[in-house]
């Protein structure tokens, strides 16, 4: 059973993360986590006809590497969160179509790592089921043909913008005392505080990040330094410094604890991402490829995973709408 | 706990419906249900100043209506799940923003609704909610234009094609005796069976919605004659019969316990709408509008609820992508 814990915190017993897998694209590949990542795929449409079902791939293959890597198969889950930021989660169901297994959508943008780890969790506890898994991804060609311009068009891009990580990764979560703890999470509320500039996601999330960080301390009664990392989603620089801003305006300082996923795929320096990168696949992929690994080799004991997501999409923006973020916090130890 | 039974299904102990809440728009207030709905709002704008506030509007509606019906706050509620048909899900995310509850977004089609019944039972079995609450909406101005073609074109329509509806239906779900029971469920797998028409939805979501009853029948060992209902979402005319014909070869006979919320919200003879209606808020509006009443009211004390959903986008239609589908199963008792 899971245990409420002040007013939004939720505390897991006995939930184990048992499996976990990532795969990153080229860009990714040229990016300071190349050897991290399970797997890399180097061709755009990954030897398909389209970037869509590229992404399929990535979502397949992620998947399997956690199966295997939890020492399962596919006809042991019995229920699977996936989503994606393609329009009806696509990526998602054209992608896990062919495995045969329980499917429930979940759509969070950039935040679903974090609500399907959570949703896992608590299937898992429920008793509803003995294995879940969840899965998600994001791909750079599918997602700025959606969202901005087609490729050929050359856009030219904002110094607040951001980089749509090609990746994918998936965990499998199951009741066991076994392996990395889903020990605590927090589902997050939407947050709008009225930003509508599509090229600075990381400010439109970050209120969110602060509002969930801020609620999860509260009830817990932990400050950031009982945490060895506190890691968000895909922030990037200009996110980041907002969230320092705003958590700052309440004593709370994260700094020395704190990186983003978004910051740490790429070089910023090297690899002309301007703020960093983002996506659904960016923070699913860095935890997948680079987190868990390093607390399993003792790295970390104890970390936040907040992945932070923008619930806008074209015609609201064209419709002149603000972009609502939301932001899902688990904890994970070891 | 929830008790799993045989490969799929999933049975709850003490989790009840205890409050709901359906709106209508104004063709909706013009068919056989009319006189059913809590709610008739009969500008397609709803007052704001496009379709997709409208559709926000009635989310809110139809989600304090449900919050009033069960006497309950939207401050009671630990997480809302919610979805729609519209990209990324704006329907939900900018209409349910201005309550400041932990919200989940999921993505299930038309099968929406029971996806949300099913993962507000499993939150509040798992204890990580006391209350948890579901909503979902469709609006035929806005999925006209996403889907097919904005109004103003006047395009022809097949006689296969279903008219969305514009409406929607919401549902607390509570750990308590009192009410309505959530008893049973399953969690669909999703199925391709290569249809690829755009215009003829039914025939693409009933070999999903044969998929589910015969997995769910197989596991509870009952019949069709155990229930008094075995309402389908939004298989129209067509996919109804398409139904009956998977059924009928493995031996289940439904006939003369069906019924379909497509055919039920609209008179097909002189609402010209075709092959029925369809849309998330179809099965969600008459669940709330005509069926959960009709079932306190001892009409019905046994139902099977299997709100069916097709998972494709434009984008994978335009590149010659099928139709694959899903249906959630829920079956609810006095």
């Amino acid at each position: 059973m899971i245990k409420r814990i002040g007013r939004y915190s939720l505390e897991f017993d006995g939930v184990s993360i048992t499996g976990y897998g990532s795969v990153g694209g080229k860009k990714e590949s040229e990016g300071p986590l190349s050897e991290n990542f399970d797997k890399l795929i180097y061709d755009s449409y990954a030897g398909r006809k389209t970037y869509e079902q590229a992404e399929n791939l990535f979502q397949q293959e992620a998947f399997e590497l956690a199966l295997n890597r939890g020492g399962k198969k596919a006809e042991d889950v019995d229920m699977i969160f996936a989503g994606d930021l393609l329009n009806q989660c696509i990526g998602s169901s054209y992608g896990l179509k062919v495995y045969n297994i329980p499917y429930l959508g979940i759509y969070g943008a950039c935040s679903t790592m974090a609500e399907g780890l959570i949703l896992s969790g608590i299937s898992v506890c429920s008793g509803a089921s003995r294995l879940s898994a969840c899965v998600t991804s994001s791909h750079f060609c599918t997602a700025e043909r959606q969202y901005r311009f087609p490729l050929d068009y050359g856009g030219q891009r904002t110094p607040t913008s951001q980089w749509t990580v090609t990746g994918s990764g998936s965990c499998i979560v199951e009741p066991d005392s076994k392996g990395l703890k889903l020990r605590r999470a927090l589902i997050g509320k939407i947050v709008d505080y009225d930003i509508a500039d599509l090229n600075n996601m990381g400010a439109a999330m970050a209120p969110a990040a602060a509002d969930s960080i801020i609620d999860f301390l509260n009830d817990t009664n932990t400050s950031p330094e009982d945490y060895d990392l506190i890691l968000t989603g895909d922030l990037g620089v200009v996110g980041s410094k907002c969230l320092y801003e705003i958590l700052g305006r309440e004593g709370i300082d994260i700094k020395n604890r704190h990186n983003d996923c978004g910051l740490m795929i790429f070089d910023r320096k090297t690899q002309d991402v301007h703020a960093g990168g983002s996506g659904c696949g960016c923070c699913a992929s860095v935890l997948c490829s680079t987190i868990l690994p390093a607390m399993e080799n003792g790295k970390y004991n104890n970390i936040l995973f907040i992945a932070t997501g923008a619930l806008m999409s074209t015609t609201s923006s064209q419709q002149g709408g603000s972009i609502p973020a939301i932001a899902h916090l688990v904890n994970i130890t070891k």
